[in-house]
């Protein structure tokens, strides 16, 4: 048999998330990989208790569910929402697997083969995926630590007119670093302008250090919406609950919610609704806003006691910002590392990160960086790591 | 906000499925629409005590998982085909988010803008949607009581080259009919002679009807496998556990798996590891094989109640074959009855069906063939359901 598979699968090469989270099931690797949760602070008593409710409520509970998701768990999500200054309706709002599944359903019904994308320099590495399965082209637009560049987007606004620009403004994935207000605000004003569809990605956006004082409002919520808003939101479970549930949603225009509606019935009818109906009874018996608090401390613990590790090594001409949220360190080498040879090393010696490379949308991007995960290992196991991750360095770096 | 959506989006505009799914929620209509399997007969205390035994397992059962699925889950499914004669190992599948899922990823690895695939006549209509969404070009292979009629598919092989030849060879959907041996055995031959893939969807080959002596082997088992098979074959707990576990898998050649899992891995990480997890701990526990001999039966005897009602309308011009399994009747109205505007008439009266016009590939297909399912309502919705039809009925039958 001689298959012939469509040209769309060179786009699936890239398989860098993959690879990595089977790493991870090797008990031998300590891995600052993957952007994985701390197990030990899953709910998992509170997850028992709110799927026996499911099961409580009857067979019912085990029947088809509605493409866009369960009713009564969008309902509390809108309320939720509505409390941090959102106000969105269940008819704004898809229930899809992950906020993954939104990036594609979205790239699905929007972009055609030559498109242009914006995107941050650094960003998501498996968004970059998602959008080159659809042929678009991408195009990264400069970024400090206060966001996109106003300058540099307007221009390439104008250059490429691109349908969509993807951001993850809030404790970003590479980055863990937040856009300011004007930044928020000024992409928004020039995309509006130029029609350019912003996709505001925001797994991280409850998980943030610092001043409490201090908030970052999504762009989301300084548009007008629902009706013709130019931001479509996606979040997700997936960070302050469980990932094992898959259970993301997102926020548009209602007429973009039905046409990703519609992609979606085709793609799998819906998402589990087991698991949805699970988070509901867990929204309406559980305190997930105390737990959230909870996490969020752990986690700022854990970002410091990598920041304390990190100051120790005093690795030669390797630097980094404090994230101000989230579960990323993103450290620059000197030039001369390639951070995907570091790697080679790092594995042999049982430690593993991502590396920089796979966060640029451009070919001949740095290969110098590299993305550290400090929110699934405990202390001991950050220690250790740490330890094994300089002996590589060593290999790598000029005293 | 102008929005500018992609070129794919015509390609979502049907959504029967979709609305007829909408329907049923509606307490006051009596559905004979979607394939909805009997609630009462879900295995819940089951289902409960399986997902006890996920989270006493620990927290990282809470975990994200591996894109191809739960390992366990992935084994235990090996074993179960392997008592039905199918050697397969876990690499040569996928857990995929229902079969669904599946018919979507492998058309996204394998489908070009205009490629010929050739369906049954008629055909799932769901399947129809993801390939149009693909491009592709729909071609109808003729298709009697045995399955497709194999000098027209020898003939449409030759004429288009397709890639990927689609069929639901055991109690079809929509017309419950199995084909004979001859025929699977003829069609893989013909299509592994013109290098056309066969996908082949197997929903409900498990609810066979009538003797128990006569099987129906999958084109799957008939072939050469893993290596260089030239059958996909894919299947789900849907019908025989519960829809709402979204859990179905997908078998083929190990370089297809490959490839459909990096497709999966773009469109949304992984399934719900949760309920891949608790149909896991369902298998080890739990008697599967004599649940789907229940399930069976019962699905039989509400045939048997559908048949009887049918009969007894006496319908004039109305004709209809026994089912030999699954969930459906198909029915052949008089050539002047649209069965779209009786679906109006009838969800007037609180029934519902599919109009036939949805399951056939091609515009111009014949409007007078309507799809009902028998499993869902027990027989007093039946007997009710059945009034309702028969009224509106009256409005387009001569008597």
């Amino acid at each position: 048999m001689n298959y012939r598979f469509s040209t769309r699968l060179d786009t699936f090469s890239s398989s860098a998330v993959r690879e990595i989270l089977k790493l991870t099931q090797k008990k031998s690797i300590i891995s600052f990989a993957g952007g994985l949760p701390a197990e030990e602070h899953f709910p998992v008593a509170a997850i028992g208790e709110a799927f026996d409710r499911v099961l409580a409520a009857g067979n019912k509970a085990l029947q088809y569910g509605l493409t866009e998701g369960y009713l009564p768990l969008r309902e509390s999500i809108c309320k939720w929402m509505g409390r941090k200054g959102i106000t969105v309706t269940p008819d704004d709002m898809l229930l899809t697997t992950g906020s993954q599944q939104a990036i594609d359903l979205l790239s699905r019904i929007y972009i055609d083969a030559g498109d242009v994308i914006l995107v941050e320099k650094p960003t998501y590495l498996s968004a970059l995926q998602v959008f080159r399965s659809y042929g678009a082209t991408l195009v990264s637009v400069e970024t400090d630590e206060d966001g996109m560049v106003l300058e540099d987007l307007e221009s390439k606004l104008k250059q490429y007119r691109p349908k969509l620009v993807y951001v993850i403004p809030t404790f970003s994935n590479p980055t863990g670093q937040a856009w300011s207000l004007e930044r928020r605000q000024g992409v928004l004003k020039l995309c509006r302008e130029s029609d350019s569809l912003i996709l505001e990605d925001d797994p991280y956006g409850e998980l943030k250090f610092g001043d409490a004082s201090v908030t970052y409002p999504s762009i989301f919520s300084l548009d007008q919406h629902p009706a013709g808003s130019c931001v479509v939101y996606t979040s997700t479970f997936s960070k302050t609950v469980a990932p094992a549930l898959r259970t993301g949603w997102v926020m548009a225009d209602p007429d973009i919610i039905r046409h990703m509606a519609r992609a979606k019935q085709a793609a799998d009818l819906h998402s589990s609704s087991l698991d949805q109906q699970t988070l509901y009874q867990l929204m309406e018996h559980f305190d997930l806003d105390g737990h959230i608090e909870f996490v969020r401390k752990e986690y700022e613990i854990r970002m410091r006691q990598m920041a304390d590790q990190l100051k120790q090594q005093q690795w030669p001409g390797v630097t980094w910002n404090e994230p101000k949220g989230g579960m990323f360190f993103w450290l620059e080498l000197p030039e001369s590392v390639d951070t995907g040879e570091l790697l080679k090393t790092a594995v042999d010696l049982g430690v593993a990160f991502v590396p920089g490379v796979s966060f640029f949308a451009e070919d001949n991007s740095p290969r110098n960086r590299m993305r550290m995960n400090f929110t699934h290992n405990d202390f001991e196991g950050t220690v250790a790591g740490m330890k094994r991750l300089s002996q590589a360095m060593e290999t790598v770096l000029v005293k």
